[in-house]
């Protein structure tokens, strides 16, 4: 099923997505929240009806670096023997069709398609066979970089956490299982040309490796994203570009680049 | 005036500290969220019934690293010419008198004292002349660090983003402007012993810096948290020590150390 999040007269709901034509999708409401037990009201609306929100609000966006080794080549970097971690905000995330407001501190801002794991339930110090029951989805994310920032502070608070550098969506994929979603192919497009193709499978840590190395720190909470690393292919985005994510089996979320007003 | 936030019957509140001995200090209950206007109710408990929680529940806390001359220079570390931060996650908050969960995955967690400004008011962009006015209130943190991990990673997540690694209390001091806080004695005891001592004025970038840098980059949210870094002295904490954190004109932060259950 494929779970977005919506407002509608300045109401906010979750919705199924029904149909496959982009202009024909409709969005079944959901009554309850999607992380416990919901039921399909049979309420429908058509997406064009409405403005679609990221499909979770999380409280910590978890995002694994140098996690596909052609990337981490592309950028004079060795491949980690563990993986490691850091944090984009909650201020940081927006929705599909958003816009990437380009910060004022940077003249190199960089798109980077990642795998988004959505977290579906409270956990902490999840076992490798258990980590199938905490994830709840998956959806597409664009970890925004302000490259020059990141070469110059030596933590990557400000180069990867400024409004609007996480753009997720555009819904999440609850009907893939782990294996599924350990091989999809993961694209990036920047005004419909192609910068940046490649499988989940050729990440270096597996899901299940990320998500039992940040759990072994910290609890994750229902909603909470994690973002598994982007592979080769990142590189500069411009005011006026339209940079689209697409993940087989999921979707394809796009946003334009606007200078920050 | 000094803000706790606690827990007694099941509720949360808000209340005014009134009193000066530890032993005899009492809570007049908030009506209303204190980031607005709010009135006292004139309804009064004693601390000592209560459970106190974390002075805010943030929903992010920005950290600067390598803030003060001398703990840079005791890591190894050069100053850097301009702040960094990182990320400590909503889920490592803690509150005076709750426990510090030694992880699993560090043998050497180390104590960072550090004065904590709390902001009061949704902002971006702040101008260097308003900064005293996005300023809720001051105090206490510890940016529990395991310095292991940090060594080992490339980015400080899971090595300053573990559950219970920041302890934040015992309250704010909403009285303290920009120019005393600027100023104010910073200490650290380990059962009882000293281990750190500086004051804010040795901080290299300075309160302003820290805000006008952070919030060119990202919104800060009322009840946001940035930590200004630590001075020098840091050092190891084990299972069985009681850390306290004293910043002079706002309290004394206390946390037990026990072994991860």
């Amino acid at each position: 099923m494929r779970i977005a999040r919506f407002s509608i007269d300045g109401n906010v709901a979750f919705g199924a997505v029904e149909g496959d034509q982009q202009d024909e999708l409709v969005l079944d409401i959901i009554k309850g929240i999607p992380f416990t037990d919901f039921e399909l009201s049979g309420t429908k609306v058509p997406v064009s009806k409405v403005r679609m929100l990221p499909p979770v609000l999380p409280n910590k966006v978890v995002a694994f670096g140098r996690n596909y080794a052609e990337h981490a080549k592309e950028m004079g970097n060795e491949v980690p023997d563990a993986p490691f971690a850091f944090f984009k905000p909650a201020t940081s995330v927006i929705g599909p069709g958003d816009e990437i407001q380009y910060p004022s501190f940077s003249q190199e801002v960089h798109h980077e398609a990642e795998l988004a794991v959505v977290i579906g339930r409270l956990c902490r110090e999840v076992p490798r066979e258990r980590v199938k029951d905490v994830i709840f989805g998956y959806t597409c994310a664009n970890d925004v970089t302000a490259r020059d920032v990141q070469r110059r502070e030596r933590q990557w608070a400000r180069a990867k956490g400024f409004d609007t550098s996480c753009p997720l969506g555009p819904w999440v994929e609850t009907g893939l299982d782990l294996t599924a979603a350990s091989d999809l192919t993961l694209q990036l497009t920047v005004n419909g040309e192609q910068r940046q193709l490649a499988r989940t499978s050729e990440m270096v840590h597996s899901i299940e490796d990320l998500i039992v190395n940040i759990s072994e720190a910290m609890t994750l909470l229902p909603g909470d994203v994690i973002l598994t690393g982007t592979p080769a292919g990142v590189g500069p985005l411009n005011v006026g570009d339209e940079v689209a994510v697409t993940i087989e089996g999921i979707g394809t979320l796009t946003n334009k680049v606007v200078k920050r007003g």
